[in-house]
């Protein structure tokens, strides 16, 4: 996909750095290309819900995140984006050494930006699909 | 709505203290009735996104965990509840005091139930509808 | 609610008769009030899926023409509605003499609306709740 | 994937001949692979919305069976599959010469299952994405 601001990769490197939430649970950024955005979550303890698997909040924490910088690295300088809504499901118990969300921009709009994340747990070498996300993103342009 | 395990209450209270994350971003179970739960989330710098407001995932997290204990209200004794999947929408900048996400059940079946929960900022006595989830949840009989 | 058209009732009513799909399933327009809208589908053999209920996607036509037309109701004269997207659990088996979908708007934003149905099954004088939608509907300006 | 019942083809090819909204629509039943289907639908005018588009919950009802047929293509023989949930984004009008849904499991559990479909309009030999969905089925088993 084509970017139409050069500078995608360091703008969204500083919003991820102002989303303090990011840094309370330990989530890393990966990848940003123009269009993707992958997020990692190493595993840890008090993330957990009753079962001692990530809680499914916190996967859509990272996966909200990933949806929202690959939509936000296809916008033009000076927009920002915002979460409209996303859905969500659970497809196995999120566990292992660490999940990753990978985000992908499937229609990028002028207004609104409609967003794909599958999240992975990690163990080892091993990966396997734990939830998978469809979003929708708003443009909010520069003065809005 | 009729609640088929007289001690449902205790059976919430004790899976939501296991429920790590709960603690560790300081949300606060509150009512706790046949197919009704409410939970409270102060505010807090470090939950929030790039404009200062409550993550999007911060605010899933509440709700989908309000939805999974509303079902879990109406499970019999022995069972526990997974969250199949949920949609958010996100409504209004999420700020104020605190968020409280207050999950229903709208169909209670034997092996599914589907919940809403209608998130409020609270600002002083102000109250304001900032997310809406509707979600489905997966009852787990003992033994499986 | 308040809408800014006072003759939100006719706008609506228009939209629906160029709604040429709504003709085709048999489809009336009810109750139109500012941010409600109730659309009912008389149950026909036609429209059903493989064990003779009403089709999934039969029962999410008339949800979301009830969504859009409740966004429609509080959109400026001269604007237009398109739905961004929807989520529609079915409850239970939706069959009877018809199926009502009672669209409202609990979010009515300048750009974005966000809109629940709740579909109800009737027969004779008895309901039931078949369904439960929650989507997004655009607000498309006048020459946009 | 692997489809546990040889005969799944058959089984799909009949539970579609038996959902008669299919034929009130004119949908087709195309491919039909163990865990994926498509179903396509001619363009006709009286499925449209208010500016000539297909109906977004015409788009929706195809998509949905796709999704629905590529998860019973994974069931065990005597099996049945039930639309829990689904939620579905529209990416684009949808005009053209037909559409064609292509839905997909990504999920096979024993007793739900999870599906996303890619809608695409038609023109000629040019083809757009249009819709996207991510849905729920369940696995009714014999009996049941």
């Amino acid at each position: 996909m084509n970017a139409p601001d050069p500078a995608f990769g360091s703008r969204v490197r500083e919003s991820f750095a102002r989303q303090a939430v990011m840094a309370t649970i330990g989530a890393q950024l990966e990848r940003v290309d123009a269009g993707r955005v992958d997020i990692r979550l190493p595993f840890r303890d008090d993330l957990t819900q009753q079962h001692g698997y990530f809680h499914a909040g916190v996967i859509a924490t990272i996966a909200d995140s990933a949806c929202g910088y690959a939509a936000l690295s296809l916008m033009p300088a000076g927009a920002d984006v915002l979460s409209i809504e996303f859905k969500i499901n659970m497809l196995s118990p999120a566990t292992g050494d660490a999940i990753v969300a990978r985000g992908e921009v499937i229609r990028a709009g002028r207004k609104v930006m409609v967003c794909r994340a599958d999240v992975h747990s990690v163990t080892g070498a091993k990966e396997k699909l734990v939830a998978a996300m469809q979003g929708t993103m708003m443009v909010v342009s520069k003065g809005e």
